[in-house]
């Protein structure tokens, strides 16, 4: 039996040098590697296909469930001066700014959770965690590009791969690895190739909805002291109308104002942080919508608005083969109404740290890549499904149905009911940022290894065949 | 949340009185009824269909899994008489007696695991709960046919029933309760039921094989000194041979000697307690067999055998259905030869008995029946595939295959690999028979509370309809 830890506190791995490679240096890639080097490894590489880690993305948020794990890791105080913490979510009328509801957020959530709520630019997290991990000796190889990742296994469920994974950069030399972590994001290559030892084709449903990213510095709105307001208090707005909403907070400690603007697809774009659309396609779309929206959109100079379209992913039938594991995106693309893109990405990599560190025997790589998908692939998925569910609820057109959601929502607000908004619904949010999966991961370790084990034993080659043969 | 409790042995249900409606009699049932009196409930009916309970069965085991439960409720002792603590099981080769491998039980299992492994009639064991549960004041009503099953659902998983479920017994109006347990056995008519919602058909893959159970009763055995032996002393034995293998030992503190004898089924039988098939054919079969099983044959005076076929079942999409749930043999009938069949059962009626007396409104009956499939459900059909992959690994023909069986099998009895028979390997064993499944539920149950009641949320009516619209 592996040895035991008692706290996700202070993880020492058993082999340090096991040598993992990470694929992709974006939030995924970098906090796997950030979570490896906190749980004692020394033999990390991550391979980023981009020359240079360049800035995209908008405002994402750091729910307690990530700022847990970053305070864990140690790069949570790096990370305030660019942060703002939220006091609360104020969900409005698209029309008018009439407020439906409103959920509080800091300082209840960090006494609930203990752990805060904060919302960041995209790319001052990338940046915070890229410097932490080249300060902790963590090898970030940009430029490369990962061709190919081999499983080193033949796609039976809980069986032991045959040998260990290998990977090419750049249409080298076939390279290996004692475990391979793909956190290549939502068009990772390696869930395509995961999926079609299943038989299964990488596709995703279109929901209808695309997204324009907009932010706007604060000098702009300089002299606009109704606007001026949104980006220096700490309150985040839900905008909710037929067919769309649009979120909007501060970030960078009140220096930047960030929108995400979702609206029907056009089918013109992509899933994409580099896309963009027309910004007269913007305005129109907004047009019927209140005075304070579009004085804002008023505000932006640039003809091409950032705008990605939205899709729903199914579950995939694995998160990992032979001696490699899917991360962040690359398994879980979410939609991201209820924030937690960045989070659960962390989850994935805290989980991956703690039960690679507890096994003392490189043989249990893949035993223990299957505790990972036991502690994560379920719950990352309800995540998902979450996402979809809210999506529904909050872009309804108006109605009966839209009555009783507001309805439904002004009483949540008020502790009376759950809400159909699951980012502000309190019983969702006690299990979504409740959970501390790093320390459940530890103290289930020991009998998830058992009954591992006792699976793998149950499914190996004989059982295969025989199944095959029956047809099962 | 539900009110905590810390420990499986002083469970007090927060609703003494929820109605609970039992289907069946048999062992599934009565530990039901025994665990749910011993948690604090007070208004327990069990149906069965039988006018009387007849003495049906053979040896079965009583794993370190199954004594723990019993033990707990206070029902262990009244077995004591009659059972037998096994102290090893020995491999023997069919045609020689020579053995093949050993595995160690009694003392060892029981201070590895805390609790003991016994040998009982499955008749002794039904009649021991039978009057403790009617000691206990459950309401045991026989000649009870429960026809059907009104789930009181529409089928959508995770989401609660609309009302509560009803059932009729002979013909009789409908009759409702709080919740339905259905222990009605390999032949479960509400499995039948519940799997068509989902659009599965209740089928059955044949395995080949057939098994006929004997038992000889001490006094016939008196005069043959090497016979006598058998039933004298506290072994297991396990002839494998070609196509077929035979189980036997002492029960009934050794006034009773078990046998059951698996060999290639010719059809003609069926998966059923009471079917027969002539001795003439079971004496061909084992014309080949040592002397030992052959003069053991010779004693069985019965010109018909009680044989049944041996079948697998595939996992079942769904344990639960609105406030019904399938337990035993009702919704994880397995191959006996990891000899769990009992235990399995006896856990089912420990996880029910503590996530139904954990909650504290009767709304949450659904949610706790929820709780309870995650819990028992991947662990029970993990059962079921070991004692399916047990079954490939003890019916090797002679030949390469076998040689190297045999050969794992002697390494396993020295400490030096895993064994192809699970029921006798240690790993497999430390997760089958160390776990404490209800101490478990215990611990697991606030966690599980949370994480049921998000999913719930996320797979509501709305979701759901979205997912159809996209042939999700």
């Amino acid at each position: 039996m592996p040895a035991k830890s008692t706290s996700a506190d202070n993880l020492k791995a058993n082999i340090p040098d096991l040598q993992i490679v990470i694929v992709g240096a974006g939030i995924g890639g970098l906090v796997a590697g950030i979570g490896f080097n906190r749980a004692g490894f020394t033999n990390i590489v991550i391979h980023e296909s981009a020359k240079e880690i360049a800035e995209v993305g908008a405002g994402i948020q750091i729910s307690p469930n990530l700022s847990r794990l970053l305070r864990r890791w140690g790069v949570l105080e790096d990370l305030r001066g660019y942060a703002v913490a939220l006091e609360k979510n104020s969900i409005r009328r698209y029309e008018n700014d009439a407020e439906i509801g409103s959920s509080p957020f800091m300082p209840q959530v960090e006494q609930q959770f203990g752990a805060p709520l904060w919302v960041v630019h995209r790319a001052d997290l990338q940046m915070v965690l890229l410097k932490a991990a080249r300060k902790a000796g963590i090898n970030v190889q940009t430029g490369h590009h990962v061709d190919v990742v081999d499983f080193g296994s033949d796609g039976t469920p809980n069986v032991s791969p045959v040998r260990r994974p290998r990977y090419k950069v750049n249409n080298g030399e076939w390279l290996d690895a004692d475990v391979i972590i793909c956190a290549d994001g939502i068009k990772s290559h390696t869930r395509r190739d995961m999926m079609k030892i299943y038989g299964q084709t990488d596709h995703a449903e279109n929901t209808g909805d695309a997204a324009y990213r907009v932010t706007i510095p604060r000098e702009k709105l300089l002299g606009r002291p109704e606007l001026l307001k949104l980006v220096d208090e700490s309150v985040s707005y839900r905008w909710i109308g037929p067919g769309g909403h649009i979120m909007v907070y501060p970030i960078r400690n009140h220096q930047l104002f960030n929108m995400v603007l979702l609206h029907p697809d056009r089918c013109d774009t992509e899933e994409s942080w580099t896309a963009t659309g027309p910004k007269s396609n913007m305005t129109k779309f907004y047009s019927s919508w209140s005075p304070t929206v579009r004085a804002l959109l008023d505000l932006v100079e640039d003809d091409e608005i950032p705008e990605w379209q939205l899709k729903i992913h199914r579950p995939l039938v694995s998160w990992i083969e032979g001696n490699v594991a899917l991360m962040g995106d690359a398994c879980h693309p979410t939609l991201p109404y209820v924030a937690q893109g960045a989070a659960q990405a962390a989850e994935d990599a805290a989980v991956l740290a703690v039960v690679l560190s507890l096994i003392n025997d490189k043989a249990d790589i893949h035993t223990a890549l299957l505790i990972y998908s036991e502690l994560r692939k379920s719950r990352g998925e309800t995540v998902v499904a979450s996402a979809s569910k809210t999506r529904d609820a909050l872009h309804l057109p108006d109605g009966p149905e839209q009555i009783r959601r507001d309805e439904a929502i002004g009483k949540a607000s008020r502790g009376e009911s759950n809400s159909p908004d699951l980012w502000g619904d309190r019983l969702f949010q006690a299990w979504m940022w409740g959970v501390d999966i790093q320390q459940q991961a530890v103290d289930r370790f020991e009998h998830l290894y058992r009954q591992t084990l006792a699976k793998k034993q149950v499914h190996s080659e004989a059982r295969r065949n025989f199944l095959q043969e029956r047809n099962f």
